[in-house]
């Protein structure tokens, strides 16, 4: 009955008082994951992303009553391969230790990606997003699919405000986290990378005249997104460069949603790209 | 130093026993929204554009000493003209009627639109946006937003499944159910104006193999967007003439968020339009 069952070192949990449940609850707050430079994944979508593109777990926590579906057994089963431990738990002991109101039925856990932006090496026209702060979860997981969609080489997090491996966040992306590579950069060091490197940075502002499609996105580009109510810091006010693009608007409105923004110009350059 | 002191038929309110308090705390539940036919407006952004565009307020309940800015005061003196009754309550009689954790320090309620699909007269070559079902008020939200932004002429609810008076969409439209038409329509009617009206009509499926950006937005053009789990229902295998149209994507995700796909194709067509 137990799918798991030739796999040997599977420790079984019955106790939510155990140590390792009290770990993984904890694992829900952002400043524990950051401390222990881990985090969880909870849905299959997400895990099947992870398994493409070979992330290892340090550990698999599974109800495995709850594993009916033979494609969702063959996934758990895939990631036990590639985790250091497995344990077997209940349901009571699941839904203490996910964020999710609906468990899917495991709980996995991953190192956090800990890439700078010296991992980076550019060839061909890249198409780079930088994100300086998105506020909303869902928002940020949306432009993380469209980043997947369109191609984009690579996400650069500028000091990040939001955590990146907020669980809403990472089942909002649907797995794209691990499909798109990212790197995490403090200002200075993207200062110099950024003047060392040619790239065209394009940056959405309503009070800009050049209409986005009017930006010429087979050169090396990097998009630049901020907040949705605050725009882009002073940071960006040191580089002359950027060039302001606006996506217009004629109703009554005063701004877009920050991902739809963002993917509309994002896909303009796909686009442009795929018209050779 | 109560700036709506000019204005004389100002009941006051202080017990949270009163009847209208317990009305207006009702008034979170869609159900009883549709039973009384009214919603709530609990922002500055979506009042202004409720009055930018004409809207009339059955009730509004105001905390004076809350609306400080002059800019908000102006907004609420012009809406207590358009008012049958004007209120004015405490803080905590807001808290118990209102639906944001931080209220702004008003509570404005109006009639639900009751326009049908013969409201609707076709002019010129319209661009209208078909709503089926979006799950999640955040992105209906996003896509009335870039509808206003992109010109939509008007929205056609299809038997919906979401509210559209749900107060999250009110506040991630951003106060554009007030600035883009709308009509709700059921399928059967929906069929029948169809039929009568030349609009070509194109939906996204990953299936198809034309790109959006291969259709021609000039003509008379109707975006129909489904479920973002689901896709689009059943009844619209009767319409042999859908366009299914694809936003083609290079990753390893399997669909961009519904919002965000929606408003990529329309802003073709926005591009499109404006290319003369």
């Amino acid at each position: 009955m137990n799918f798991l069952k030739n796999i040997s070192s599977i420790e079984s949990i019955s106790s939510t008082q155990n140590h390792r449940v009290k770990y993984w609850a904890k694992l829900r707050k952002g400043n524990f994951r950051r401390q222990e430079k881990v985090y969880l994944i909870e849905g299959f979508r997400e895990l099947k992303l992870a398994l493409q593109n070979n992330i290892e777990f340090i550990e698999l926590a599974v109800v495995v009553e709850n594993i009916i579906n033979e494609n969702e057994q063959n996934l758990i089963k895939e990631a036990a391969l590639r985790s250091e431990s497995i344990f077997s738990i209940n349901k009571q002991i699941l839904s203490k230790s996910t964020y999710r109101e609906n468990p899917s039925g495991f709980l996995a856990i991953t190192k956090q990606n800990n890439s700078n932006l010296n991992d980076i090496h550019l060839t061909g026209n890249p198409l780079i997003l930088i994100v300086e702060n998105i506020e909303k979860p869902g928002n940020l997981g949306a432009l993380l699919r469209t980043s997947d969609a369109v191609g984009v080489d690579f996400i650069i997090l500028v000091d990040p405000v939001t955590d990146i491996y907020n669980p809403n966040i990472i089942r909002s992306s649907q797995g794209s986290v691990f499909s798109v590579p990212f790197v995490i950069a403090d200002g200075m060091s993207l200062n110099s990378w950024l003047k060392k490197n040619e790239v065209q940075m394009i940056a959405a502002s309503p009070a800009s005249e050049k209409l986005y499609w009017e930006i010429d996105f087979k050169l090396s580009t990097a998009l630049l997104v901020g907040s949705e109510n605050e725009g882009l810091s002073s940071y960006w006010n040191d580089f002359q460069n950027v060039k302001f693009v606006t996506v217009p608007m004629q109703g009554q409105v005063d701004s877009l949603n920050v991902s739809v923004a963002s993917s509309v110009i994002l896909y303009e350059g796909f686009r442009q790209r795929s018209q050779g």
